[in-house]
């Protein structure tokens, strides 16, 4: 049996970036309050997850206004949707084993 | 939009506990070195992410014999089943949410 695991990809390890990732492949781009409220989370925990997927390249950020208040929203990378669907083509390969 | 990690286990969100669970729904029993091997572990690893998913009840241990070697063996529990196949089923959902 190969490794199950072997492809997979750690920064998509937490469901919190699993999350973010599925949202940001079917929006072009999705603001914090949007995300946090789909995502049922806290500021603090969905800002930490943010962070670590735009350092990893994978999404970039937008700061915007909305009228006077500002208005910051993600999008993904190419190397992020590339990434993301690396990531589940071997989720998917995992689950096929184990059917 | 539905929370797209809603149904997602926390328990399993490790790739090693992924690929633990996934080799162990496929075989009776698996014994601690061809889990390390398949999953390409160090044994400390692999120890605490088995010592998670067994508190969790979602897999037990026997300890066993060949000759006078211990031989310590892991099978998936029916609760560790259920679980698994639950959080596989929000993963595929998950993954055609975003085709």
């Amino acid at each position: 049996m190969e490794n199950p695991i072997l492809h997979l990809n750690k920064i998509f390890e937490s469901r919190i970036r699993l999350g973010v990732m599925s949202i940001l492949m079917v929006n072009d781009a999705v603001n914090f309050n949007d995300l946090k409220q789909m995502l049922e989370l806290t500021d603090g925990n969905l800002a930490s997850h943010l962070s670590t997927l735009e350092e990893s390249g994978y999404l970039k950020v937008h700061k915007g206004f909305i009228g006077r208040k500002t208005n910051t929203t993600y999008s993904i990378t190419k190397a992020g949707e590339k990434a993301f669907k690396n990531h589940l083509l071997a989720l998917e390969n995992m689950i096929k084993s184990v059917k």
